[in-house]
């Protein structure tokens, strides 16, 4: 909780970091972020978070501060904390307005980055079926937005039920996403995960592991996981910029890994591994 | 913009209050508020407001201060501002956590009461048919939550679009609420509003308006309004805590009134002003 942030162009201690109680993101929760993963220093794939987070500000019609403003805020707070292996929140809303939902009423944005160390790996989770939906036709669809109540309220029903994650369904009762990660199946040598006409979010990790599983040969494919193509799975993990890839160890109700990882889950966090190592030019 | 707002027992000048960047509300727009009208330096059905809030906090686990508290709050911060015809709203959220999810992380409530002016009773309004839907399903369905996006999205380009309000439909297409209202129908001399299981919010004056109905021997129903029901409508209006009844001169594309208000509109208009002289103990 300690550290330094940036707001607004300036780096300030985090406990004495505030917002106006008029900011769209605190009124309406109207605001875009991102979480990223820092690894020596480097985020991963800066540039597929920026574009995300400033498509959905685009469609808020926010005048955003560009990708090479946001990349040097991000930067500066790494470099101020001297974090190198880092979880990092970038958060830009419309800023304060006039304390009504129209947005023409706000005239500065406000930009925030939080870094803090990286969590250390998790264990394989255990996924509790959540009550709630993902909606897919839900605002800026394709952008991460503070409209985050589903998966807040799914998580805390998964942990008061035993689970690390919730596994949340689409209105069909197809798996769509865990509450903060994307969802990946392994099913008769094949790699599935929900299409993002379904409603996931498409997850920065889950581009990079598609990637992953196309250069290494393993058949892949976006498509529908009913409960039934996940109960016959062989191997089930989820994704999002934190963990990499996190393990499942079974989904209550539904599917129990046998060993997990398994064998294509641990290719593929391997293979992972090494882009993220290329990328971010480490030896 | 000027004036007093209470925040977390204390009163002070609206350009100075902020909440911490690690609030739930500011992430994750986790948090409930209601808007509500003081008539004569009395809140309209402040407890139906406070119930629907305490319903929404409760579903999150947030341990707010109890009705009589807020009431205070409320009360408190329209008599600094020396406000008796105001907008209030008020906003209780989990308060800052430890920049997760995790809701457990969250120890004081943020209390947060705005009080403005009233604003002069609308014009007859445009509603324009938006491209958001209303999502059945979402998290704390019945409550009034900051995950505000769909609203402030349909407003957006409902403005764009030349009108002033818009029309939210169901994922079946029909008729479900207004951005920021809920929707009436008069057909074939009958009330009609959109049951709650479609989505709407269950709004203090729309509860207070099917009474009126009935004491006049008005028939209603809160059935699915399709869009045949609406075009065949002979009235429309939409109804909040702040514009108590708006009469709707149009839905682009779907409906134009001929005679704006009609005529049952009126008469409810008339019914709703006396409920609120009774009720707030005006002459």
């Amino acid at each position: 909780m300690g550290g330094l942030v940036w707001l607004n162009g300036q780096l300030r201690p985090r406990t004495e970091a505030t917002v106006s109680i008029d900011d769209f993101g605190f009124l309406y929760g109207a605001a875009c972020f991102e979480t990223m993963r820092a690894f020596g220093g480097v985020v991963f794939r800066l540039d597929r978070h920026l574009a995300r987070l400033l498509g959905g500000l685009d469609a808020l019609g926010v005048q955003s501060p560009g990708p090479g403003a946001l990349a040097a805020a991000v930067r500066a707070t790494l470099e101020a904390n001297e974090l190198r292996e880092a979880r990092v929140r970038l958060t830009v809303s419309p800023g304060a307005g006039a304390g009504r939902p129209d947005l023409s009423s706000a005239r500065t944005p406000t930009v925030l980055v939080v870094v803090e160390p990286a969590p250390p790996d998790p264990l394989p989770a255990t996924l509790v079926v959540s009550s709630q939906r993902v909606d897919a036709g839900r605002p800026l669809a394709r952008a991460k937005t503070a409209n985050y109540l589903a998966s807040i309220v799914a998580l805390a029903e998964a942990r008061a039920a035993g689970g690390e994650d919730a596994l949340l369904l689409g209105a069909n009762g197809d798996a769509v996403e865990a509450a903060t990660a994307n969802l990946f199946v392994v099913a008769a040598g094949e790699l599935l995960t929900p299409p993002v006409a379904a409603g996931p979010l498409p997850g920065v990790t889950r581009e990079a592991l598609l990637e992953c599983a196309a250069a290494m040969g393993i058949p892949s494919g976006e498509r529908p996981i009913s409960r039934a193509v996940l109960s016959a799975a062989d191997e089930v993990f989820v994704t999002n910029s934190i963990v990499g890839l996190r393990p499942v160890a079974s989904v209550m109700g539904w599917w129990t890994g046998t060993s997990v990882p398994g064998p294509v889950t641990g290719r593929l966090a391997q293979s992972y591994a090494e882009l993220v190592r290329r990328e971010c030019g480490l030896g």
